[in-house]
């Protein structure tokens, strides 16, 4: 792959001057009228030693306006950064709608080295790369350009890079990096051939740019940046949207074989709760002393009792161990970003256990039927969210997922009930009565969601909940359970 | 002060629950209603060991909606939090306007303990409670309740705590923490008391609660709660307004003895500027190795030159160990909390620069002449600047705050210049235009804000800035000087 960019391409510097005023021109603009842009931008450094990504960097970043423009390197990784699963940094480190940022290395440079250095063999590293290409993937949809540069040196002009190095530093720390990178050239140069292959498409492309001449790369990578830039909004104004369409198919009935006569007597229950509160307890801190992190998430309908079943959850442990969220409408700021990203953001701390009070499912629950996604949108986030959860747990956390289940019949009886006591009226508002009439479209929205996300690593947990009782001691157990299971 | 508290004060828990159901439905219904409250409030607990803080959160946690409530523990300090200045961690946890925090210790805990074991004298404490003190009025001047209460128990019933203690749990890590709250009783006590007396003030009050009697400190905790909101709300609902007027003194006219003629030839500035590129360079990486952290911070005239300054201060290090922050309208999360919070969020991490083009200073210039702040508000702005840059600079970050000033005459001929330039025009608008006519009031607003923002501890540069040549390498001499001094 990489022969065909083995040319010797070389720009004089007189050559380049004189293009540079239109060339600067053109990307001053195109990043002005980018800041509109649906999607972020997102460059991605990639390439051998020598190769002088640093400098070309240096030169982009004096020809272009600096502010709302991000570097990041990932040299160092932060403590937060290494209590969370891998790509944490990564959603981090997405710029919002209009933003661009450069990146070296980034998803790459780990499994990379590991390859070169034999730490994994070839199915682990594919298997690294198509989770990639899926992040990739699942950000372009969302509106994302993703521009990756891979800098190519022929082993000839690596060589001279290092003879070159010699020269400057003399032998040392940079010179025994580059050293090592010379030495391992062809496994390095393999890796990358593999990896590029499979993360290449056309949502999120890469560019080979032969990296010999300075003034070659620099003017190759400022043409494809800026005409990504230029293409990018063109297209935007002209309304093109391609997408294929959303994959609905009729999921099986799963909420309607809930058996929802289940209940529990008032005193087996009292029985019952103080002894889950106890075991609660117990495990709350044991979460704590062994530094994992927990997440249950509940959804389900409207008074279908999640409030309830979270309040007796709480109650058993630690309240200063645990976090309550809300998930209510998204912020300007994480509406200009991938609607994953602010559940990515409050990943829990290690020790603490947090409790989702409706969660990141809203994308196919209450976004698909009120219309606030498009079919193509909520389509693919199923495999969206699978992604997310499969890193979540592979990364060490207890995730819970409960969907409260009510008849309808009950959930009026309940509007009815909080109407009636002074602490809860605040709860029941007009909107609570017109959802009532899309049970359901919110019914096929559950079902095929539960169809499509309840996994191996992260299964549903279906809570019968016409009987308080009988669901809160549920929810508990099931709690108790999993823990009991993790620790 | 605490005797007045030992009164053997107790409630049974039949009178309790029977004054329950109202006291419950008080409290939410002032909870419901605090959501649109203009400020936070902010709960701390502070007490003896046993004292039941841990059993009083849980049952409150009960009752409330748990939903918004935020719970702060500060038990283990993380990474991000010791790598920053101490009150980082405390600014972080203040919740946005309308949310409820219950905090345990906080700000008083380290200092109280370090004076109970008398790792520090009484001067030192005093200094830090004062610094809590106006941490404090920062947020109470800025809309938001601070609510203490100091649970105390008497020397007989916290020995009794002690023995139930060594019932419950047996010997060990519990009982031997509240076997040295038992032994150091008096220190414990004595400091508290000093430390509540330079902490109680009008808008941030303590509560002394007798803590020996569950349900008394309950009720109390609950009716205090419950009240304050009540109070806060019908006060806000009054439009009751009794902000002393702000303190606006004539400045000396500092700007106007800049020496506007300084210049710098040509060849010169292409001699001094390379030579300057590379001090900087070795600079930028050595703030790296030794893991430091840098803000540099313009102000200034619009075209004031500040953008090609930094520009040129960039272009002199490796990019990447550099990031440029364009100070704009705050975003709704931000306008959430007071103006300084976004800036605390923000401090860098250690080993990189942080450049800021315009800064909170905003406060002091655009809001004040644009009406955005009250003169009370941007009034009280200088001394709580300082004191956000004395805890910048004692936490060893080094800050620099540059004044690119030009005269008006020099403004306009650069609008001109900006408007001929194709890839400048972007930067030109009738705003702009607008702005020149209020030159006096920025002037007078610049003059006050340098004389009462220039301190021992972070000076302001004024540049003279109507020659580029010249302000740019004063700026990159300055930058220089200042980091040799410092690393």
């Amino acid at each position: 792959m990489f022969e065909a960019v083995e040319l010797g391409q070389k720009v004089s510097k007189k050559t380049f001057e004189k293009e540079l005023p239109e060339l600067r021109t053109r990307l001053i603009r195109a990043q002005n009228a980018f800041q509109s842009y649906k999607g972020p931008l997102m460059v991605i450094f990639h390439g051998l030693d020598g190769a002088g990504k640093g400098e070309l960097m240096n030169y982009i970043g004096g020809l272009m306006d600096l502010r709302d423009i991000e570097i990041n390197t990932f040299w160092k990784e932060t403590e937060a950064e290494s209590k969370r699963p891998p790509f944490w940094k990564y959603w981090m480190s997405i710029p919002q709608r209009g933003h661009i940022s450069f990146s070296f290395g980034a998803w790459y440079t780990g499994p990379m080295l590991s390859l070169v250095k034999n730490e994994t063999d070839i199915p682990v590293f594919e298997r690294q790369m198509k989770r990639a290409a899926r992040f990739e993937e699942t950000l372009a949809n969302d509106g994302a350009i993703i521009l990756k540069f891979w800098f190519h040196l022929s082993k000839k002009s690596a060589k001279g890079k290092l003879d070159v190095l010699k020269k400057k530093y003399g032998k040392g720390d940079i010179y025994d990096r580059a050293m090592w990178h010379r030495e391992k050239y062809d496994a390095i140069v393999n890796a990358a051939e593999r990896g590029i292959r499979i993360t290449d498409s056309a949502s999120s492309r890469w560019h080979l740019v032969e990296a010999d001449d300075k003034w070659h790369r620099t003017k190759k990578v400022l043409e494809i940046l800026t005409g990504t830039m230029e293409a990018a909004l063109k297209k935007e104004e002209a309304g093109v949207s391609a997408q294929p369409p959303g994959n609905i198919n009729s999921a099986p009935p799963v909420l309607s074989r809930i058996d929802l006569s289940n209940s529990l007597d008032k005193g087996e229950y009292k029985k019952s709760l103080a002894k889950h509160q106890e075991r609660l307890n117990t495990l709350a801190w044991e979460v704590y002393n062994q530094g994992k992190s927990v997440i249950a998430m509940f959804e389900g309908w409207d008074a279908g009792g999640k409030g309830g079943a979270i309040r007796r959850l709480v109650q058993g442990m630690d309240i200063r161990l645990v976090s309550v969220h809300s998930v209510a409408a998204p912020t300007r700021e994480e509406i200009a970003h991938h609607y994953l990203w602010r559940f990515w953001r409050d990943i829990p701390r290690e020790g603490f256990i947090s409790i989702y009070d409706r969660s990141w499912y809203g994308r196919v629950l209450v976004e698909r039927v009120e219309g606030f996604a498009s079919p193509q949108e909520w389509g693919r986030s199923y495999e969206e969210i699978n992604d997310f959860e499969e890193q979540l747990t592979e990364s060490g956390i207890i995730l819970l997922k409960f969907w409260m289940h009510i008849s309808p019949e009950e959930q009026l009886k309940r509007f009815k009930q909080r109407e009636e006591l002074p602490w809860k009226q605040y709860k029941i508002t007009e909107e609570d009565y017109r959802n009532r009439e899309k049970w359901e479209l919110y019914e096929d929205a559950a079902n095929e969601m539960i169809a499509r996300t309840s996994t191996g690593f992260s299964p549903w947990t279906l809570v019968a909940g016409d009987d308080k009782r009988y669901a809160r001691i549920k929810v508990m157990e099931t709690f108790c359970e999993k823990l009991e299971g993790s620790l």
